[in-house]
């Protein structure tokens, strides 16, 4: 008797598999014996710390893998395994069962039933296994990123949080979810950067955000140009009355003149002449920060502090942060605060904002951050998307990271944007929103489509980074419709509020993309009748911003569970329109200069007129 | 510092992966660090008990996999785990290099070096893994199958182990490694099975030598009617002294007539009314043969018992087992009686016949099974070949499941070789010797082309199971030829002596099989210079045994290591025919009647005349 391959399983059981309350998580796992005998097998599951476990009975499908789907509500570590046996009573029915069907005799084999010692034997279980549930935010987010110090409008002057919370209904009118605030901390004065990441700012240079730390306190501390504890509080509250929620940056760094400086040298590296060293990546430098050193023999007070940073805002209501740079720091620190944070709240939620290698990423996410920022911004070409995305949605990746993609950030206005049409604005942020079950945009910006950068970067031109803005987010070329528009969608479609599904469908023509996700299937207990918004989901975009494009497509039918369909119903949610697919080879034509994309929602077609009215 | 997804393991540990002696293994591991850090790595290996570790060291790949080439030449368990470290001083040397390139001043950081406490640290290091490491047979054999009694030519009488001596030289000369000899155990007489299976034998009935035991003996006896134990020597010798091994059959089951029935009872299954329970299958009944009962109280003995059967056999020189229905017994037991004469002899091969569901067939070649008998018998079509021999040869499987493929054997003559056409018989012999490094042929019957199935059933009529057979091996319709030459380009052609590069390539037509594989790299220290047998094979196969066939082979150059090659030369070791191909879309044709295989050397065809004469 044997139970192998347990799934979901991450890196052999080393790190937990992550799901969202709700979900129903299929188990499964190869059970086999030698010889003839029947089997049976459990799922044995219970939050970790409960006496009792829970035991879901198991069906084997094919090749000899047994599944069972498992509810999972309640928030925080649960902890499963898969037991096996042989059904002795089973064994015994299916062999006077076979023996009858030949016309055997089976009057001396009947005793045996009573004779049974046990109804079942040779019990086996697997391996003890975790899955870390967290709430339905962490598997489903729009994310809208602003800067509250530009948020007023038509005259230039530093905002404050009550600014910020007059334009929440802006934010909550288009359908996100999180809104995300650079660091709000007291900036630091020496080496301030000024506009456009000049080396020396001027007296009325308000400086990086990023630069945390001054007389004015720390990573605990608010600017007071911003306001006080009171009015984020306040901002808090006013978020959560429309439905968003607030997520703070962890921008584990300073600047020269934050308090630790002085008061613990010992957290930083101190160089032979005695200043304290600032951070560099050859031949970049940053003088206006100076990196804390995890490798300090003060480790221990330096990772409590940092902690304490984590609780002092979660005591004001947040818990959601955006994690600036992970990847530069000890990957057993953040196990640590992520493990310790979730022991007082499960429900904090965690973005890893680490563009860095595959292997950095994913080792982040495995040591527990709840969502990562993805490479999404530098793939254009429909094949560079399919290939990294199905890196992010096949095999074991999918069970514990899950992708956040942005078109654009503060730091990040990739040459495509730079092209400055409307429709790569369009397609750029309908890709993020449908590839991605989390995606973001970085606020004012990307609403108003800009995207001059700054001469020979890869930024922004008048970074908000580095002075202040205003914004005219009345003007009729705002894209907020379209945000408003793709978020409804993501909202009544429960295709795209999971990646897991996601499959790529070929094309004649190179420059598009077509990728479709299915909705997961819904508990019998829900009702069958439920299934409005249970749709499958087709997206095709043209990557040709210029240009119409045109092809057939690849249909696959099997992705989006159309193998028993005729012809296919496919409605343009995105432009109205509606069209009817006959065979795998649908004709798709896109005029860049009217839509760049097709949001389908595909259906069986009705056969008759009498049927289409109905 | 993290080191994760090592490779070769099998079962995140629990089991060994495989390899030969001679083998190059490459080790690989994700070895990741957080920040800038540059690493280093080394997999540190042994043979199981040695006191030092070796140490190779890794280098880096893409996406943060390192990689190193191990070379295994000690029988036995071995041990490897991969360490990673920060390197400090290649660290300090890449920090200095950058900021000179950027022209930045480093007098400073030069004092550093001095100040490095270690050359390397934050050393990190993986689990630890087993490998097995078997003969080279293990990993590549051709085998064939007679039945000793049956090698009188002309006349019909029962031979013996001396008359099989004489058929050696015929098997050698076709270049076979492996013969192999069903059981040669006496045969029981009580429900003695007759001629085609039949329920009542005849005086002159000679019984299936699968129902072992009788009065003269049991497991470790030999029939009186083949010879002693003094002419199995002579055949084990004279085989060696052929370069061919002898292998034997270990049929872990009983004749009633057994000695063990009567002085053992507790070794079976006893029914209520007293008597010993034959073994069945509902419908199936096999009143000749009693089964060992593996859950008995007494399944110490028992063990030991069939343990001492192996031992037997290995002193009399026996070092190759094909064992009969595997799946029947307990796992634990293989895994047991494997691991314990490998203790003793870690060259001994034990072949699994277990035509089971494939949990089944992988969990006996993860306990310890040498050797596999695949489904290749039932797989027709391409796409059923490709899909088959896809799931033995990607992924884990093929790191410690080798699959040994049979086109018929004495219980098995499927619809497909009952078509009875040479075209059948050269096609599945060829397949089975190219896409499988370890193929078996079922002696004459297969030779000679027999191809009438006994009515209604998968099985050969006139069955040597059941009856003595002569074979006039002269016979001019005799496939000697065909296999004498696919063992020759086998032999020659490192391509085909092992499984893991084994490709398909796409095809215009269906009734069209194409596959090839490459030849492993060479050990640097063996020459450069030896590239003769190195070149890819390609196999191009009909399934059409009656009507030519033609199409265009879509050729992935990546898979046999073509992308800088021009035009390609195509050699058919098997015609002599050469082909020069331009493109990737080769013209292919196979008129079953003339070859219905190619077995293609490829190499870069000479570009000029002047090239093609030197």
């Amino acid at each position: 008797m044997v139970v192998s391959d347990v799934r979901p399983v991450v890196d052999a059981g080393r790190h937990p598999a992550k799901r969202v309350q709700g979900d129903h998580v299929e188990v499964s796992a190869v059970v086999v014996a030698d010889g003839h005998d029947e089997l049976g097998a459990c799922v044995r599951h219970r939050a970790l710390g409960a006496d009792a476990w829970d035991e879901v009975p198991m069906s084997s499908t094919v090749n000899d893998r047994w599944t069972a789907t498992v509810p999972v509500r309640e928030l925080g570590r649960h902890e499963f395994l898969v037991e096996g046996w042989v059904d002795e009573v089973a064994t015994w029915r299916s062999k006077i069962e076979r023996k009858r069907a030949a016309g055997l005799e089976t009057a001396l084999d009947e005793r045996a039933l009573a004779e049974l010692a046990h109804p079942t034997s040779h019990h086996v279980r697997s391996d003890t296994y975790q899955l870390v549930v967290d709430r339905p935010l962490a598997g489903c987010s729009a994310w809208y990123e602003f800067f509250p110090r530009s948020t007023v409008d038509g005259t230039v002057r530093h905002a404050t949080l009550r600014d910020a919370i007059d334009r929440l209904d802006h934010v909550a009118a288009m359908g996100f979810d999180v809104v995300y605030l650079p660091p709000i901390h007291p900036i630091g004065r020496s080496h301030r950067k000024g506009r456009d990441n000049s080396l020396l700012a001027g007296p009325d240079d308000v400086g990086s955000p990023w630069a945390i730390g001054a007389a004015e306190g720390g990573h605990t501390a608010i600017h007071p140009q911003l306001g006080t504890e009171a009015d984020l509080r306040a901002l808090v509250q006013a978020a959560e009355a429309r439905g968003l929620e607030l997520a703070l940056d962890l921008a584990f760094q300073c600047s020269p003149d934050h308090p630790w400086v002085r008061a613990h040298p010992e957290w930083f590296v101190i160089r032979p002449d005695g200043t304290v060293a600032y951070a560099e990546n050859p031949p970049k430098r940053y003088q206006d920060i100076v990196p804390l050193n995890f490798d300090s023999p003060a480790w221990r007070e330096l990772w409590q502090a940092l902690f304490d940073v984590v609780a002092h805002w979660r005591r004001v209501g947040v818990r959601v942060f955006r994690v600036d740079n992970p990847h530069t720091k000890p990957f057993a620190f953040w196990e640590w605060l992520i493990t310790e944070t979730h022991r007082e709240d499960p429900g904090v939620i965690f973005l890893a904002e680490a563009f860095a290698r595959p292997a950095v990423m994913t080792q982040l996410a495995k040591v527990g951050f709840t969502q990562s920022y993805t490479h999404f911004p530098w793939q254009y070409a429909p094949w560079q998307i399919r290939q990294y995305q199905e890196m992010l949605t096949t095999g074991e990746v999918v069970e514990y990271l899950r992708g956040n993609a942005w078109p654009t950030t503060p730091d990040i206005l990739t040459d495509e944007v730079q092209q400055g049409t409307r429709a790569v604005f369009v397609e750029r942020l309908v890709l993020a929103a449908t590839l991605s079950a989390s995606y973001g945009i970085y606020g004012p910006a990307y609403e108003l489509m800009e995207s001059v950068p700054r001469a020979g970067a890869e930024e922004y031109g008048r970074n908000e980074k580095y002075e202040l803005r205003t914004w005219d987010l009345a003007d009729p070329r705002s894209l907020r419709g379209e945000m408003t528009r793709i978020n409804r969608i993501r909202r009544q479609y429960r295709a795209l509020q999971h990646d897991r599904s996601l499959r790529f469908h070929g094309c004649s023509n190179e420059r598009l993309l077509a990728f479709s996700k299915t909705a997961p299937a819904r508990d019998l207990a829900e009702g069958a009748a439920r299934t409005l918004g249970d749709e499958p989901i087709l997206v095709v975009a043209t990557t040709d911003h210029w240009n119409t494009q045109d092809g057939h497509l690849q249909l696959d039918r099997g992705a989006i569970g159309a193998t028993e369909w005729g012809p296919i119903e496919a409605h343009d949610l995105w432009s109205g329109e509606t069209y009817r697919w006959e065979g795998d080879w649908p004709y798709v034509r896109l005029d860049p200069n009217v839509n760049p994309v097709h949001v389908l929602r595909l259906r069986p077609a009705p056969t008759t007129e009498g049927d289409r009215l109905a």
